[in-house]
């Protein structure tokens, strides 16, 4: 009888999630902008067995230039490149449905999923934030539940454009000269609030039919969202009991939305900090920890839940907090590290230290074998279906993990030892969806 | 001495250029989605040292999809993946201003010339058309002047964005802790009409600084539009008088507005039909035009001429048009198509035939001699700086364009034996651009 199975994805950024990870030893900053890096990463992830790799993505500079390793590739092409570098490993890209349009937005990832073969999925991400909107002819951001309803009405038109080319549409016929069907390839016709999009598409179905949906935000309005749409949910979790929570309540409102809990997977992110010994792993932590610019940690701190902290003293408790209701940005992680200060009444250098591995995502520093135990524990006792592994230093902390965790997760037999499907939805072991323009087939 | 060098750039179009290619028993029409097909093609024309390939685009599914093998994918992914399987060539991806916003398609291109190590080019179009106007919540298009002032406010946000990280900006000093010289990083404060944008860009400034600005409109907007931006111009041309008189005109525009004529380059496009006879070459130009479907083609004129021509009987004359002033489209196409017609008093079915090869490019059908003498005469008589090649079949036509045109080319010294540059801009002779924010050095 097989185990239930982990399902892991490569979070790649820059030279690694630890916000110093550019200024240690052991990475080169000089290789952020060369594609081979990507491809290397995403060949380490492959060798691994990992579902996928992933990128996130922002419509604005984000950080302070001065001490941030912030330049990065837009996604969509990225990942094109990797694909052609890679076989079998998905490919999830994180684009805006606050600055873009579905027709554009629909186009890359069909084109992405037709070149890698059945491998691209998107992480919807509404993005926060006035810095972006200035970017786009506007002063400030749309609030929140706004931009919760512009993205459900945009995945509502980008998966219908993805339908509007039923799979047999094609017929190809030299001969007749008949190229489609003409009945079997569908204007959409969508007119609502925020768009208008006629249709169709002007490429054929793609070998998932939909690339795989991903979505991260944790809000009121993000886990309602997540359950309606998202097949994947990436979220920050710090806490065992806190992670159960989420995940028991993710898959309620899926359910209640009609779904099988099953088709909606939670993977939490995890930044691994590896050494052979405890003591080892400790000190890495302690050094990277050692590299982070104070100044330019608070503003980023700042950026990350929306209240500016700059000039407030190191050395004592964080200021008292508005009320989450006040908080335009995201939502989830204001209350994260809002609670992660209280909880362990931390000064905001201390707080600094703990959310410089991951922006509030989990660090687990120790040896292969405690991190597989954190992982099968975490696993077994449903708090995620996998996790989104964050290296603090790449290549090198992902080439660790893939080495010497991933080898001891298959011996438990929580992690498969090669591929057994061809798509990303055959990874995660999700069905590929049927156009909603196909008759269903007769019994 | 060397003489002046030919420019060549493989215009990519699925399984060729020709209406009914993809009817012709040498092509294949199941590799249209297969990312190998294209990177094959560009491999082929990397092999003949052209200066560049180049995709066209559009934001709607263009023509009958009964008859019309339409769908394709989408330009800057597409390239993204070509990238990685050449080492030379240049990569001309299409992008329309009037259906993007500039922060994203600055990022598109940057991100492509970075990936593939200076190659990038952008080929400027509007977009007309109320089908694309309907893919983004409107029922009709912007008029062709306004379509125009889009276009110039766009690339002049867009190449501020290129220069907003001055080239020397990243010191990645790991000792220091500082990344970036936030003097050298620059907001680029843009609101204007159509645009509102903050910048900087998200990435450090690309190989080439900015991607090559390419550029086909050949209307009077068009034209002056071209002298102030476009470093290289795909035009459609059938007599060598009127090719002469509009490559005279868009160096004097050029010239008027202070830049040297050479920092332009001219390509026509051709449509290759080989034969190893005179007789081989005219009777695969008949079979293609025997494949034609009149239905669809006579639509498909209609779209490209923006008049309505459904029903015309074949076999007589063209009814009388309308003024180019009350055309909303294309302009210079729909004068192209006029003149034709009237010029060889062709009747409907005729000019379908004249046009099937290349949608009002021309169609030179004969030997590899032939051919080779037609772009000498061409490009000695001040016509062209080079050719934009549409073979009528693909792989095949330009598999036989470059092993038996090109080597023709070469022997007369006309055009390179190996690549002498790196980047696209190399390939043409083009100086990269400083960016706007640096100062420039004392003499």
């Amino acid at each position: 009888m097989t185990r239930r199975q982990l399902h892991l994805n490569a979070f790649l950024m820059g030279v690694g999630h630890h916000e110093a990870a550019w200024r240690h030893p052991r990475t080169d900053p000089t290789v952020l902008s060369d594609v081979r890096h990507y491809q290397n990463l995403a060949r380490i992830a492959e060798r691994g067995t990992f579902d996928s790799v992933f990128l996130a993505d922002g419509v604005q500079l984000m950080g302070d230039v001065a001490h941030t390793a912030a330049p990065h590739f837009e996604p969509l092409t990225l990942l094109s490149a990797i694909a052609t570098a890679t076989e079998h490993i998905g490919l999830v890209a994180t684009a805006s449905t606050g600055f873009s349009e579905p027709y554009n937005l629909a186009r890359w990832f069909s084109s992405l999923d037709h070149i890698s073969g059945g491998r691209a999925g998107w992480n919807i991400v509404t993005t926060a934030g006035d810095r972006a909107a200035q970017n786009f002819g506007r002063d400030h951001n749309a609030e929140h539940a706004e931009r919760y309803r512009r993205a459900a009405e945009f995945v509502e038109v980008a998966t219908a454009l993805w339908d509007s080319w039923e799979d047999d549409a094609v017929l190809a016929d030299q001969a007749s000269g008949h190229f489609a069907d003409p009945d079997r390839v569908h204007e959409i016709g969508h007119r609502g609030p925020f768009f208008g999009v006629r249709g169709p598409l002007n490429h054929v179905r793609s070998p998932q039919g939909r690339p795989l949906l991903v979505q991260a935000g944790s809000s009121e309005d993000g886990r309602d969202f997540a359950a309606a749409h998202a097949e994947a949910v990436f979220t920050a979790q710090q806490q065992l009991a806190d992670a159960q929570g989420f995940y028991r309540d993710l898959k309620a409102r899926a359910t209640a939305t009609g779904r099988e809990p099953e088709s909606l997977k939670v993977l939490p992110g995890i930044v691994p900090v590896l050494g052979s010994t405890t003591e080892e792993a400790a000190r890495l932590s302690a050094e990277l920890d050692g590299l982070i610019v104070p100044e330019r940690a608070v503003r980023a701190l700042s950026e990350l839940i929306g209240v500016d902290l700059t000039g407030h003293p190191l050395d004592e408790p964080l200021p008292p907090l508005p009320p989450v209701s006040r908080i335009n940005g995201a939502k989830s992680r204001f209350e994260l590290v809002r609670d992660l200060a209280e909880r362990e009444r931390l000064t905001l250098r201390s707080l600094l230290g703990r959310l410089g591995g991951g922006r509030g995502h989990q660090v687990v520093a120790g040896t292969p074998e405690q991190l597989a135990d954190h992982i099968e524990h975490w696993f077994t006792h449903d708090a995620a279906d996998g996790f989104n592994i964050m290296a603090a230093l790449l290549p090198s902390g992902l080439e660790e993990f893939v080495d010497h965790v991933v080898p001891e997760l298959r011996r438990r037999g929580l992690f498969r030892t090669g591929y057994t499907g061809r798509t990303l939805r055959e990874h995660y072991g999700l069905p590929r969806p049927a156009s909603r323009y196909t008759a269903p087939a007769l019994a």
